[in-house]
């Protein structure tokens, strides 16, 4: 997925969220034209202990990234079609990338990305728009899928917390 | 729902994106052991441009809130049974509450649910939690039902920004 319009002081906390939300719901990576290195910092540090290959990547050319994709691009705004229409037509196996910004967009992202996509036509959060998405086009297996090398697996409790540290010999 | 553990300049945006989150997929309200006044400015605003009931409330009293509620209390952890289990046995009807917490949650409040609720056993966005429980239970329409008394409407559409102001009169 592409984050467009990062601050990196006041949107870091969103943008951390987008990066578990992305992570979770099965996304291989994020790019962010400009990478703030105390995000970086965070996603390394959970996919050293939980595992899988969930990258963050710097790409500052997100325009030609956006033109050059080869599946759908999904821009999520409030102002786009309906997801239960929009979602419908997109396939999995196509290879989808989700742009996701902050409070303003350039105006030709919309034309840029091959659909325009609201999670609600109301004020929006773009972490909430972004996991429906995800969840509507990957179905729930990835949310529970193993992740390759992970220190530690959480295992599902009715109650209290259950944790596995996973001995990586060596 | 419940939203714990908000420290006012720490946790302002992500509490305001579950505000916009649990109006948008179709709560009736949340509540705060304690409001913060900036947010509430922001529901108040969304509330009177965008229409709809969805109120904020505090209620240092929490804990009687879960024990007293008659409807399944769902508390959102990482630690939870999967939701694609615990969900299935809900019902909309029944009135749930939805307790998401900080960083921090006193134990317990493991306890005090009815139900404790993973969306991924992954480290958390409590947003992409909520949007996903919201979904699940009460299905899409919610999204896109009409609001009462809403000043602006957005249309859905595929290109661009169609915003229809609404006439009130008066």
């Amino acid at each position: 997925m592409l984050r467009l319009g990062h601050r990196p002081a006041h949107d870091r906390r969103i943008s951390t969220h987008l990066c578990l939300t992305a992570r979770a719901f099965g996304a291989d990576r994020i790019v962010f034209p400009s990478v703030d290195s105390s995000l970086e910092a965070t996603v390394d540090d959970i996919r050293e202990r939980f595992g899988g290959g969930f990258s963050l990547e710097e790409d500052p050319e997100w325009r030609p990234l956006i033109r050059e994709h080869e599946g759908p691009s999904i821009h999520l705004t409030m102002y786009g079609q309906r997801h239960t229409d929009a979602l419908a037509e997109i396939d999995a196996g196509d290879g989808m990338l989700v742009i996701v910004g902050a409070e303003k967009v350039p105006a030709d992202v919309y034309d840029l990305a091959t659909h325009n996509v609201a999670v609600g036509n109301q004020p929006h959060s773009e972490i909430a728009a972004l996991s429906t998405t995800l969840l509507d086009v990957l179905g729930p297996d990835e949310l529970y899928a193993e992740r390759a090398d992970a220190e530690i697996v959480i295992e599902p409790s009715d109650r209290g917390k259950d944790v596995r540290e996973v001995d990586r010999g060596g």
